[in-house]
């Protein structure tokens, strides 16, 4: 190979690109890879029975030696979820903020990795030397504490990583997002944004996480002989602050409920992230020694999750804390899109027993924390990238940011629209999507990972739908004899005893199938078990329009 | 019993009560019975397999020689679509306006009814007679045309049943809600106000259909190059002819496509619902001989339907048009709770290959056709009743009417919050939720109904989550001899050839299950299968982490 060849920057995605969740970007230079994020993702509607889902890692398996680091922009699921499967098989370094590297700790306790991983707290600010690359951490707002953007240095330039960010100009936390040091790359120039797109189909600029404090306070003072029962996401840390600090200064004590909302406030008071006054945090066992007025119960479930604790007390079911009319829910989150239902279901029953619900309609309870088009296009002016590449969205997502730099000026063809897997390559002179890396998703059910693909979800979807009949028969090949059987066993098909009727057909069928097979001298399973399937399969279907799946199992003597 | 606890109206809904869809009222007096709709409903996301629920008809059956008929507000489905399975079992009348009746016969030809069943045509106005009581209908607007409210004269009171309804002030068709009948029915004096709720938690009053059409005009304007793909609710006759009147205005050919789509425009122009001039509507096939911008395309699949004609268009899939960027795609229609993610599904398949979506965002291109809580206050100040009872709704919807009620001054003990098979007993001089009907949800599934119940689809619902395992032997009890097997055979599990090592300590751990079964001298067959079954769930859960169903098949010879 020439060597000119070797000049050039790669891009790739192996999640998080024409997807929602399980981010992880990379960043190839020559002998040296920069891993940016390594998230989980939920499953999809249609991948029954999976936990979660996280990215295929093939590639980084390949270039295991070449790895300088993983580093992180902040703390949620879909950015650091799949650091343990990860570091599972790699032992490469981690680089990320206090919170970040605090939330990992917790969750690296529960696997079982196979050396000390190398774990790096750094501040916004510091650079970190990659091999021929380094990396610089920049304060932005989101919608958890000790967010960062990257700017990674290549010998090609200056690539700008966005992670997940909006502008806040009043922070809880009072910084707001570093917006002169992005002048200051702006101005020395940069080659490539990597802009995170999740909200750029929406006009404007998301509202300040302050907002959500004034509707707060409103609702405390409205409904201040009520217990306010309040959820968000655990990790919006910023959020539960107020929540505390509003509840303080209504002289409430405050209980957290959930396993994970406990965690991470725990963690966020032990690192110096969130300030509670001695005594304002009660035991939720220690509610009922309080008027309704005097406390603020925080807990999970704001996502509608089944086995949450808001989920529990709105089913009273082996919940710590029985709700009832001197109660107010308050849910100060948008449910994710597909947790509609989910989130509609606990209104839904706290609506039937007559406990009052509020939630984000006329008041503002909750704001997101993610880019609108005003701070892509803030971020755009100040960088004034020389190639612009949207992330971390769904294919609409990403079409509206490209609408969005081309509103700004930035010139078509410096835009590139890619997806998990693709590469775009920087050279001196040009960029162009060429290639793949190895990319996919692998999903995780119970202990397993990557042992249920699609022809297992295939199957769970066929027997989701209609069921299944099992045709049983011991058949002796040698001396062409049914011995015993068959024997017709369905789950989730119908009723056996409303439909006595139809597995005698079934198994008279079954038999004459195999009785002429067996006549006409078949040695062939496999064509005696697709010819039981076939006619059952029929006349199911002529009697009920319905498929199950059907599944002879015979035993030879 | 006592002559005067004859006097007494009973009000029950077999669906729609807590719940979205499958409405049915009945109103009983005496002897009769009046049925309000007989509507269907969509599966939740936990009824696997079932295609749509309908409300349990024992109490109609148990009563049929009362029912002096059934009164159809509208067309939609969630209002008529339970007629035919009403029908395959009891001969009663059937009443609605005729746009409704005609789609009735649509879908009754797909059921064969033991009789010919008797269809009544009326219009708004008419009074029909129903034993001791009688029917007025009662032009209101609503998604669909020709949908009328219902004031049910009884010997106690007038009971007005609002149907599904909004006020439009300037409605496509020219008749706004007949508000000077129900002016006249308050005057008289109102005993109960049946009210649907769907819009409940929305302030003020829903726009009309029109400013739709100002909007799809802008879009027509802007995009006037373009061939404009546009799907929305098929029996939203309105829209539809708006669509095709401003197509005509811009010198737009149009073409219909998706079965629904073409049944009801069918229905609509030869029930003279829809006016088209000659020429205008053009065959799928003919859109190649056009040039993109003098292209309309109406299409199904506003909700995201996997069969649909427009995600058949986004997919490339069988369909009978390839999109390109020459088209616009505008969808024309919300999402419906629970579908949002089919949609965007959808969209971001046409984002991927650059065929630019419209849909509502700050352009409006859909409207509702549920009343506002604008409609509800103005239709409480004509009924003025002595009773409310909101319908139609989710716990949530309904308590967010009561609250409406309540603000116009409706005092909180005459109104009632009751769910599916309650009952609310009226009699002259009082009122109270007093005892069930039977009700319930039949699920349709295939050609079946009412086969597939909870056992069922708590089968299907494991069996979809970690799949299942077949343990099948062949033993002789008599003899105390495993005779052939074990043989294991897994679907939705995991790969077989994944986890041969898992599957081969599986077939040795049931031999031994059973030979120790054996030695010890079992003849209780359903004890040896617990057996089989808890040992390998034990040791599949220890390796696995998952819980699949196991299925053990023993054959006796």
């Amino acid at each position: 190979m020439a060597k000119k060849s070797n000049k050039k920057i790669k891009i790739a995605a192996l999640g998080g690109l024409g997807e929602i969740g399980k981010n992880l970007t990379l960043i190839e230079y020559g002998e040296d890879i920069i891993v940016v994020d390594c998230g989980m993702g939920f499953p999809d509607d249609d991948m029954l029975g999976v936990d979660l889902v996280i990215p295929d890692l093939t590639y980084l398996k390949a270039n295991a030696d070449k790895i300088r680091g993983v580093f992180l922009t902040h703390g949620h699921e879909d950015h650091i979820g799949a650091v343990p499967y990860l570091l599972d098989e790699l032992d490469v370094p981690i680089y990320g903020t206090r919170l970040t590297i605090g939330i990992i700790k917790y969750k690296l306790e529960e696997h079982k990795i196979p050396f000390k991983p190398r774990l790096n707290c750094v501040s916004a600010g510091d650079v970190i030397s990659a091999g021929s690359m380094s990396v610089e951490f920049i304060h932005v707002n989101h919608s958890i504490a000790d967010a960062c953007a990257l700017a990674i240095f290549t010998p090609l330039g200056t690539v700008v990583h966005t992670g997940d960010f909006k502008l806040d100009l009043t922070p809880i936390d009072g910084e707001v997002m570093d917006l002169t040091r992005f002048g200051e790359l702006g101005r020395e120039g940069v080659l490539l944004m990597l802009c995170e797109s999740t909200n750029a189909e929406r006009p404007g600029f998301t509202p300040s996480e302050k907002t959500v404090g004034e509707s707060l306070k409103s609702i405390f003072m409205r409904h201040h002989k009520k217990r306010i029962v309040i959820t968000t996401f655990s990790s919006n840390v910023h959020r539960v602050q107020q929540i505390i600090d509003i509840s303080v200064a209504h002289k409430r004590k405050v209980a957290v409920i959930g396993r994970s909302m406990q965690n991470i406030v725990n963690a966020a008071i032990e690192l110096g992230y969130m300030h509670v006054p001695a005594g304002a945090i009660i035991d939720i066992g220690d509610v009922k020694n309080y008027n309704p007025e005097n406390v603020t119960v925080i807990t999970t479930g704001s996502q509608g999750e089944p086995m949450s604790a808001l989920y529990r007390m709105a089913f009273a079911d082996r919940a710590k804390l029985s709700l009832g009319h001197d109660d107010l829910v308050v849910i100060s989150a948008n449910p994710i899109p597909g947790n509609e239902k989910m989130v509609d279901k606990i209104i839904n029953e706290f609506s039937k027993n007559n406990i009052s619900v509020f939630r984000d309609n006329s008041v503002e309870t909750h704001v997101s924390g993610h880019a609108c088009q005003g701070e892509i296009k803030l971020l755009h002016a100040l960088l004034k990238p020389k190639y612009f590449m949207p992330i971390h969205g769904e294919h609409k997502h990403l079409a509206a940011a490209r609408e969005v730099a081309r509103s700004v000026g930035q010139d078509a063809s410096t835009i590139f629209i890619s997806e998990t897997g693709k590469v775009l390559e920087i050279t001196s002179k040009s960029a162009k999507l060429n290639g793949n890396v190895p990319s996919g998703a692998l999903f995780v059910d119970g202990s397993g990972v990557g042992d249920v693909g699609n022809i297992v979800l295939r199957d769970r979807k066929h027997l989701s739908e209609d069921g299944i009949i099992i045709v049983a028969a011991s058949v002796s090949m040698e001396e062409q004899l049914l011995l015993s059987g068959p024997e017709i066993v369905t789950r989730g098909f119908v009723y056996m005893r409303e439909s006595e009727e139809l597995i005698n057909d079934l198994r008279r069928l079954a038999y004459d199938t195999i009785y002429d097979a067996l006549d006409r001298g078949t040695h062939d399973w496999a064509h005696l078990k697709n010819m039981i399937k076939d006619d059952l399969s029929r006349y199911i279907y002529s009697k009920t329009k319905r498929r199950p799946m059907i599944l002879p199992v015979l035993l030879d003597e």
